[in-house]
């Protein structure tokens, strides 16, 4: 039976650049548990690009990483990135929350989950937002934690317009 | 019965600073009208300066506004910011979208939407992506769109941590 890694076992660090290469293998990973393995479009560059040459970056990220012997190891990762609520202002949103198949259990999910929170709140956000498919058991991680299924107690549904359709909008869109 | 304005009757623009106000009263009358009054918590000064003094702003926003006798009326709004996916980049959300009750019918929405798809395209995202309450009729427009109800096609459910849970697993989250 694993054991959780005591805290001089597991660092969670901010992502530098030459993470990313692991980063790309974990959105992979997530993807094929999320039973969409076809989902992830994006590359190793991308990323790079987007999260460490752009200004402002596109995101932020988080690892955990554990030593293996003589090496360290990224076991898990979080994305996220500030968002805007028209009610309570700064906000975040976590995009990704993953930690590899065989590193379950042992809390690291909990500790990236809880230095989010710590980004969001020293960041001046007054809420963390994500999203879950329903069939997912770490739903109930995250209630534990205290968070509300907006879906079922307001019923919100997620809606995404892209591909042709937004192609089709954005033709008619004009400003003035 | 309410006609369509036609283009020369109705502009979209981008918000100034000063359209802060009118944003802001739409702003209840849209949490009216999702009859959650309590929920706004913002100022016109908090709108003015994360919208307008922020580097970067912390969110875009586009008006709809048209000519009643001499003067120029504000008749709605959208609210929407950049964000991140981890399978296809750079993507916006669309926080708000809203037109006054007494101008609904006459197209000022959809010119909105369109008007975002196009901001969308133009800051280089692959998806537009929002949230709608399931017994909001505005559904099917969006619907109409090309959208996707992924909360009902990938069972996505909206979770969001707030509060004292929020304050209570950043106090436990650490960064190295």
């Amino acid at each position: 039976m694993s054991t959780k890694y005591s805290d001089s076992e597991i660092r969670i660090r901010r992502a530098q650049k030459d993470d990313m290469n692991a980063v790309a293998e974990m959105i992979q990973e997530l993807a094929d548990f999320e039973k969409m393995s076809d989902g992830p479009k994006i590359s190793v560059k991308d990323l790079k690009r987007d999260g460490f040459e752009s200004q402002p970056p596109a995101f932020q990220c988080l690892v955990a990483e554990v030593s293996k012997g003589d090496s360290n190891v990224i076991v898990g990762y979080a994305l996220y990135f500030p968002i805007y609520s028209t009610w309570e202002g700064k906000s975040m949103m976590l995009e990704d929350i993953y930690v590899r198949t065989s590193e379950r259990r042992r809390g690291v999910g909990n500790k990236l989950f809880n230095a989010v929170a710590n980004e969001a709140k020293a960041s001046g956000s007054s809420r963390l937002d994500f999203h879950v498919l329903e069939w997912n058991d770490a739903r109930s991680f995250y209630e534990g934690k205290g968070a509300t299924n907006l879906t079922k107690s307001e019923q919100w549904c997620y809606y995404r317009l892209t591909g042709e359709s937004l192609q089709q909008a954005a033709l008619q869109g004009t400003i003035k």
